[in-house]
């Protein structure tokens, strides 16, 4: 079972939390016992796990990122979006959630986040859940 | 079928090799052909395989990490840990392994490493293992 | 299922396309519905999902990870690859693309590139093929 997520993005980089947007679809599937992979469809941006209680630890990830990784910086590609397509590497553009008793199984701390680093722009997410 | 995995680590920062474990409850589960997602629920750890060999590698990894992402930075997060919830998602919180015949398909050089970035502390992993 | 794809790298950092191996391991399988999970089984080398339409863009992903992460850099292990082994851990060691219809399920510009940090080598990279 395949679902999909869309999404618009407000700013270059962002962090956007889809852990709702997650559950919804899971809860639609039926699937009580299993996993959903999260699949981000795009190379300039991806998804991952981190605390979903103070915002201010996605900002820093955000700034530490464009610390290491410029977005201004000497790079061949010419769309001038190249950090971006490095960060959807480093971050990776999928992620696997344990799905018990029909919700996500994941620690009290922990929210799925969409990984915006060339936007804005509309984005599209595929989740595969599996009994 | 979920497993758990308990650990306590023992250092700030740490790679704990978390192989045999993870092997133990791959053989209690009874399956032979699958797969496992090792999931950390921890959002200042991780989890990574990389070489089982010399430990020195393992240091390399963290001292690394710890030039590029330096504990002491200049971080909004107020607990002082933003360090190690970007190192959290920049490793990332689940990696899969293929088992076949009731045992975890690895290279030959290949562990399964906890990655500790905040403790020490009591730790949870859980193992989803499908057939 | 289990399937292997062997290759040969030609460089000492490289990521080759290995798109239409994947596909065609996939064909080969039967399945029409489900995951391919993507497994390295080196310790210095890794796989990700990246732009496959202009060679620039992993360029620039290897020499900024070459910035980052100098090959000859302050390392303990003796074997001079250090490098490679923290470039491996931080890209990843897997992933997972979903199958549709008998095909890799993959945005547009998505390309799948094993990431050779240690060569030039043999190198085997295993495919666990689910419905």
């Amino acid at each position: 079972m395949i679902e999909t997520i869309n999404i618009s993005t407000s700013y270059a980089e962002e962090f956007r939390d889809i852990t709702s947007l997650v559950e919804e679809k899971v809860k639609i599937s039926g699937i009580k016992e299993g996993m959903v992979t999260v699949f981000v469809q795009h190379t300039t941006a991806a998804v991952t796990i981190n605390e979903n209680a103070d915002s201010s630890v996605v900002e820093d990830i955000l700034s530490t990122l464009d610390k290491i990784i410029p977005p201004r910086g000497n790079y061949s590609h010419a769309e001038g979006n190249s950090h971006a397509h490095i960060k959807s590497s480093l971050i990776g553009s999928s992620r696997q959630i344990i799905i018990q008793n029909g919700k996500l199984k994941l620690g009290t701390w922990q929210g799925i986040y969409f990984c915006e680093f060339d936007g804005p722009r509309r984005r599209e997410i595929w989740l595969k859940i599996n009994s």
